[in-house]
Parts: structure tokens; sequence; C-alpha cells
């Protein structure tokens, strides 16, 4: 695992239901690849006065439901470093349960939209988090 | 396609980089999908009095950015109709530029949260909209 | 009343109690405001380009609870136009029922963030609609 | 102050103009309160399931923008315990700037949405929190 991240479900993540609205997991997820990219000394606040990382797109599975209270683990791992882009898996863990398992993709674009090759810098910090391939296009 | 919706980008849905934040779009497709519902006659407020329907998973794919005014068009299509499932495809359009591609399971379950076969007079309603295909588990 | 917009309640805003949780109530008042500008041929997407208008206050009181399916009416009424500001109430109704009562503050803003005068084709198409009063600063 | 909570100002919470789009400082404004009542002992997962405590009232200033990346402390003071009720301000800090004060009252009850005293264990918590004043309805 590259990176983890503590997420109590909170009121406002739920539904009438009870259990938390999925348009909602994905602020979490979003919320998780910031601080991920903070983690790795490049947080988002100062990545974007020169770019942008936008979600290409995604792919999530809700296996089971989560209720107010219940603590969740994020699990992010980085499955693969493109030229200009980046494949992110996405878990939520409680008490052992798979909660949900999102796969995305994002790339490093310009101001302009146009996508470009990860900073150098960035680059470096994101590579020893592959896991388990050769990274390259 | 079954089901259109109109959606304006409004300031709410969009971030710093002056584009759509992709949750945002979580919550476009569930109130057209909501919508789709209500147009069918079975509102959510009303379906949610004897059971729910949780997305189950969804697959989606950003092609181009959406920009504060743009004026979206949200198209709905019913791809298959399980005992108890219900396949969807949304997309939103603008200009004739595709923005997003989603491709969503939904599961009719109880308020115990097991899974249930859809209720007779929902299916009735589901099924002349199910797409070029023969219905069925 | 200077403006009006139905807003139906919608799954999205409901919290696990069921009734429409507050912070999406803001999220409406601010659709209203954006709507209201729409109708007076100043779109926020076009204001934004050379100026902002964010709220410096808000005061509001729910009087009664929205539940899912609830069809709202927003009422605005514009109270005070100043040399760069705006006083505006929005109201909820429903059925003849008030849910909140909002008195907001806006400002007109520079793109460096200074209080500005609002551009004068802006403050013409806002002044026919102060109510019962003499406008100024 | 009664209570503190950090919140970094995440992508999410910000709008066009870069800064926080306020209806996500209600969001912020709610999750402080509930981490509140989770440092008294009485999570709101667990208040929930016999009662609820919505926000009857709220005023607020905002008095200066916050940026992406802004590290928040949201401080929050008890002003009154009523017999059913409860006087709140929340106001958020950033490096000695105050971004803004808000001024709330929520009310505890029942399930059948109808104002019943606090709980004794839950009032008995709150009371040494009230702020310079005797309390009582």
């Amino acid at each position: 695992m590259a990176f983890e991240m503590a997420q109590k479900v909170l009121f406002k993540h739920c539904d009438p239901a009870g259990i938390v609205f999925y348009p909602r997991y994905f602020e979490m997820i979003n919320d998780c690849v910031e601080a991920f990219f903070d983690h790795l000394g490049h947080p988002f606040e100062k990545l974007h006065q020169t770019g942008a990382v936008p979600t290409a797109e995604i792919s999530t599975r809700f296996t089971a439901p989560s209720r107010h209270g219940d603590q969740l683990t994020l699990g992010l791992d980085v499955t693969r470093l493109g030229r200009s882009s980046l494949g992110l898996t996405i878990t939520a863990q409680c008490a052992g349960e798979t909660r949900f398992t999102a796969s995305a993709t994002l790339v490093y674009i310009t101001p302009e939209g146009r996508p470009a090759p990860w900073p150098e810098a960035l680059r470096a910090s994101l590579e020893p988090h592959v896991k388990g391939q050769e990274n390259g296009e």
C-alpha cells in the first residue's frame, strides 16, 4: 500500500437510507489522492499553480454499504506511471470488510488543458510507489 | 435514448481550475436517474418507503472538460434489466461534444439491504426502455 | 417577489433523518441567486470573467423541515442595493409553509478581491427590483 | 474555547475564484459540531438512534476569503444551554486572521420531530462547556 488515509463516515456523507451516498465516496477518493500528493511533498495547492491532474476515468465497485460512524481506511496503490498519466487503485476497508474498490487514471495537464509529461521532481516522487511493474508509457 | 435531462453547469459544480469537479458529475448522474424514475411514475421518494436502489458499480470516462455555463444534456439508456439489477448508461453532451460516458449497475434492495426482485409495476415501467436486447436475468 | 425558482427536494439533499441537510439549502440559495442573475441577463459565468460576487454574510432560520420529494419554491427579494453591496432575502415555501428564511449580503469585488462599484449595466438591471425603498449606499 | 478542529482547505472546497465556496463552510461547521459531540462522548451516530439535533438558525459573517491549502482552525464555543436548545459560536482562523464567525442554535428533537429536553447524560456533558453565563431556559 503506497498510502493510507483514515476517514470516519460522517453525518454529511449519509443518505436517507442511512448509508453513504455514493457521490460522497468520490469526494473521499479525491481527498485521498490529494493527501497522497501532500505526503509526496507535492501538495495540490502548489501543483495547481502550474498544471492540474484531472481524473480521466474511474471505475468503482461498491461491495458493501458504509454506515454513519464507520471508521474507514482508504488505501491507495500506484498501479502505473505513464509519461503523463497515473494509474491508481483506491479501496475502502472497515473492520476487514471491503466497502469499495476504485481504479482510476489521472492525467497531468498544462493550464491550457493539454496532457504534458509529469514534472521531473513529481515523477521522481511517484516512481518508488509504482507497484509490481516496470513503469513507462 | 430512454430519457434526457438538461443540466446547466453551475458555479457550485466547478473547481479552482474552472471546470466541473468530477464528484459533482456523480451528483448529476444520480439526479438524472432520479428524474428518470420520476418520469416512469415511480419517484424515488415513494420507492424509498419500501426499498432502495443503490448503485453497485459505475465506470466513467471523462472525455472533455465542462465549464461554468455549459448547457449539458444528460442522456440515459437502459442496457439491461435483470431480476433485481438494472444496467444503465448515462452520457453528457454539450454542443455535440461528449463530456462523459458512464455505465452503471443499480440493484433493488429491501429495507434490510438484501437484493430483491423489482416490484412488478416498476419492472413493467422499465421493460419498454431496455435497449436492443431481450431482458431477463 | 423579484424572482422565483422551483426546486424539488432530491435524494442528494437529504440526511439520515430523511430531511434536507442544511448545508444543501445553501447550495439551493446559491443556485437561486445564480438563476436570478441569469434572469437579469448577467449570468455568473460571464460576470466571473471580470469580477465576483461573494456572500459577505447570511442569516438563516430553518422554520420547518423539508422532506425528499417536497416541491419547494424559492423566492428572492432585493432589499438593498449599495455602491458595491446587495441585500437579498431568500425564502423557501412548500404548500404554504415556510421552510427557511435567509437574509444575505453580497459584495461585488474585483479579481484582486477588493470591493468595487457594481458595473453600470448590472446596477441598471438590479435597480427595478429593489423592494420598497430608495436605493443608495 | 470548548473545542477546536483543524481543517485544511481542500480542492473540493474551492470555487472557480480559487476560494472556499461558502456552502462548503457549512459542511465544515457541521463536521466541527459532530466532532465536538464525539469529543463529549455522545457521537452523532449514536445520538441519531433516538433523536436528532437539527440547526434551527445560523448567522454567519465571512470576513476574509480562504484559499486552497490554507490551514484553518475551527473553534467552537457553547454560548447557551436551554431546555432543548444549544447556542454555539463557531469561528475559523488562519494565521491569526478570522475567516468567518458563525452563531448557531441547535435543537434536540425526538424522532417525530418535536423539541424535547436534552437527555440527562448529554446535558451533563454540555454544561461544563457553557461560556460565562448561568445556563437555563
